[in-house]
C-alpha cells in the first residue's frame, strides 16, 4: 500500500475527538428537571460568564448546574423558555463571541425525555450534544469505487474551500436525520427525493467530543459532543451531481487514491475527514492488515458520550 | 416496524459489553517490560492465586503487576518464557478451572511492541485482549437480503446448539485476521480460498469487555477484553454453504425477519448476536428512526479498550 505523506488516519480522527478521556473534575455538568443524567458539560469560565436566571441552580462545590422549573405541568415549554431567556440575554449583551450577536435555529437537546431545544450557536457553551447527518455518494466503476466529493464555497464562514462529505448538514430540532439528509441532498447536490428514498442506506453513526475556539479566541476549548448519522448512496455512473445552492463550489468524482491523498493533505473539513475514514473502514479500503492504528481509530470514531443520548422514559 | 418480544438490541449488546464503565480501582493492571501502557486487567482474587515467578513484581499498594526480565536482549523470548512458566505451573497444580488442566494454543498479546503470546485459556486470567474474526455471508434476493446462519454442533463445549456468525474463529498468535477467516471459511462452510479472496470485504471491528465465569463457577467474572475483526461476503444465490467439520450442525439461509426473531429469542451465541446487530446497522436494517437506543448501542459495540491495542514503537 502506498504510504501517503501528511496526516495519518488516526491524526485526522484525533482532530475531531479532542476531549480528554481522563475525567476533568472541574467541568460543570448540566442537568434538566426530573432527570438524573447529565445533558451538558461546561467549562468553569463559561459558567461564570453565563447570565443565569433564577431557574438555574449553580452549585460550585458540586460543579453542577441544575435547571429547576416551578411549573412542571409543561416541562417542554418551561425548559425551552428558561434556555431562551438566558441565551437572549447573552446575545443582547454580547457576552459570548460564539453567539455572533444573533439568534440561530433551534437544536434538539438529545436524550431529553421531552422535546426540548436550545439555539444552535449556544450548544457548545452548554456542552450539549449536536446532531449532524453526512451522506457519502459513490459509483462503482471498472477502476474501482469513485466518490462524489464537493468543495465548499470560499465564501462560507466555516471551512471555506475545504472538501466535504457529499451531502451534510446539522439536524434541525424537529427533524429526523433522514429528513435532514433528504432535504440537503436536493439543496446541495440536486439529488431528487425519489432517488434518495430508493438508494439511501443508513450505515451507522460517528460519536466524538470535539473542542473549538470562538473565531477570535475570546472563548477557548468550547466543548461540542457530536453525533453524526451516516448514510451511503450508490449512484448510477451516468448521474452527475451538481451544486444547487451557494454552499458548494464544485463536485469532483474522486478515486480512492485521490481521496487518500486529499485526506493526508488535510484538504477535508475536520469531521468530514472522519466520515471518509469510516467509509474506508466499512468498504474495506482501510484494514487491520494495512493500518497499524485500525482498532484504535474505530473506537475513537464511536466514542461513548458521557451524557444522555437516549430518552429513558 | 414489527416489535419482536424478547431481548432488545441493546440488551444483546450489553450481554457482551459487561465490564463497568466507572473505574474499578481494585483491579490490578499488568505491565510488560519497557512499556508504560497496561496490557491486562486482573481481579485481586486471581492475582492472589496466580503462582507468580520472580520475573513478576506484584505491588499490592499500587495494584500493579510488572513483568521484569533480566535479559532484555531478547524481550520476545524472555516474556513468552515468563508467562509459560507460571501458566504451566498453574495447569500442573490445577489452580484455575478455566485452564481445563491442559495447554492451549498461543494467543498474541495485542499492542505489545514485539511478538509476545500467552496460552488461549489463560488470557482471561490476565485480562489480556483476545482477537476473533467473524464473517457474515449474505445473498441479495428479490425478497431482500438473506443471511447464511449456522447452528453450532450440540456437542461443542461452548454455546452448543446456538446460532452463530456465518464463519468465525479465534485468531491464532501468528495469524492476521484475514488468514484466520480464510482458513475458517473452508473449515466451517466449505467456501474455497479463491472465492474468499475475491468476495471478502473487511468492514470494521467490534470492541467490548466481557466477563464470564469458569464452567462450575470456581472463577467468577473473569475479564475478557475482545476485538472482533468483521467481514461481509455477498454470495451468489446459487452457492450453498455446507458444513465441513463437526463444529457446525447445519446452515440456514434466513430472512432479516427470521434473524430478528432469533436474536430476540436469544438463539445466537452472545458475541455473534452483537456481530449481527452491527451488520443490521451497517445494512440499514436498524436505524435511528426505528431503534430508540441506536446511538448508545453503536458506541457500546466499539468500546475504547483501556489497554494497549496498537504497538507504539
Amino acid at each position: 500500500m502506498k504510504k501517503e505523506p501528511g496526516k495519518s488516519y488516526l491524526e485526522l480522527v484525533e482532530a475531531c475527538d479532542r476531549f480528554p478521556y481522563d475525567e476533568q473534575p472541574d467541568f460543570y455538568k448540566l442537568y434538566l428537571p426530573q432527570d438524573t443524567r447529565p445533558h451538558g458539560m461546561m467549562r468553569p469560565e463559561i459558567v461564570k460568564r453565563m447570565p443565569w436566571s433564577s431557574a438555574f441552580s449553580v452549585d460550585h462545590a458540586k460543579t453542577t448546574v441544575q435547571l429547576v422549573v416551578s411549573d412542571d405541568t409543561d416541562l417542554e415549554k418551561s425548559c425551552v423558555s428558561a434556555f431562551d431567556t438566558i441565551v437572549s440575554d447573552a446575545i443582547d449583551n454580547d457576552l459570548f463571541e460564539i453567539l455572533h450577536r444573533r439568534h440561530s435555529e433551534p437544536y434538539r437537546i438529545v436524550g431529553a425525555n421531552y422535546f426540548c431545544h436550545v439555539e444552535r450557536f449556544s450548544h457548545a457553551l452548554f456542552g450539549i450534544v449536536a446532531r449532524g447527518a453526512h451522506m457519502t455518494a459513490y459509483v462503482q466503476t471498472s477502476e474501482g469505487i469513485k466518490i462524489w466529493v464537493p468543495r465548499r464555497s470560499r465564501k462560507l464562514f466555516t471551512y471555506p474551500g475545504k472538501l466535504d462529505s457529499t451531502v451534510a448538514g446539522g439536524v434541525k430540532a424537529s427533524d429526523d436525520p433522514v429528513q435532514c439528509i433528504t432535504a440537503e441532498a436536493m439543496e446541495e447536490a440536486s439529488i431528487p427525493g425519489n432517488m434518495v428514498a430508493e438508494r439511501l442506506r443508513s450505515v451507522g453513526t460517528l460519536t466524538y467530543i470535539t473542542m473549538y475556539d470562538s473565531p477570535s479566541g475570546r472563548e477557548k476549548d468550547l466543548i461540542s459532543p457530536e453525533i453524526l448519522y451516516l448514510y451511503d448512496m450508490e449512484l448510477p455512473a451516468d448521474f452527475e451531481l451538481k451544486p444547487n445552492d451557494d454552499e458548494v463550489e464544485q463536485f469532483y468524482l474522486m478515486s480512492v487514491d485521490e481521496v487518500k491523498q486529499a485526506l493526508a493533505n488535510e484538504e477535508f473539513k475536520t469531521n468530514s475527514a472522519a466520515v471518509m475514514v469510516d467509509f474506508f473502514v466499512r468498504h474495506g479500503v482501510i484494514t487491520q492488515e494495512n493500518e497499524a492504528s485500525y482498532v484504535e481509530l474505530i473506537s475513537r470514531m464511536h466514542r461513548r458520550l458521557p451524557l444522555a443520548v437516549v430518552a429513558n422514559c
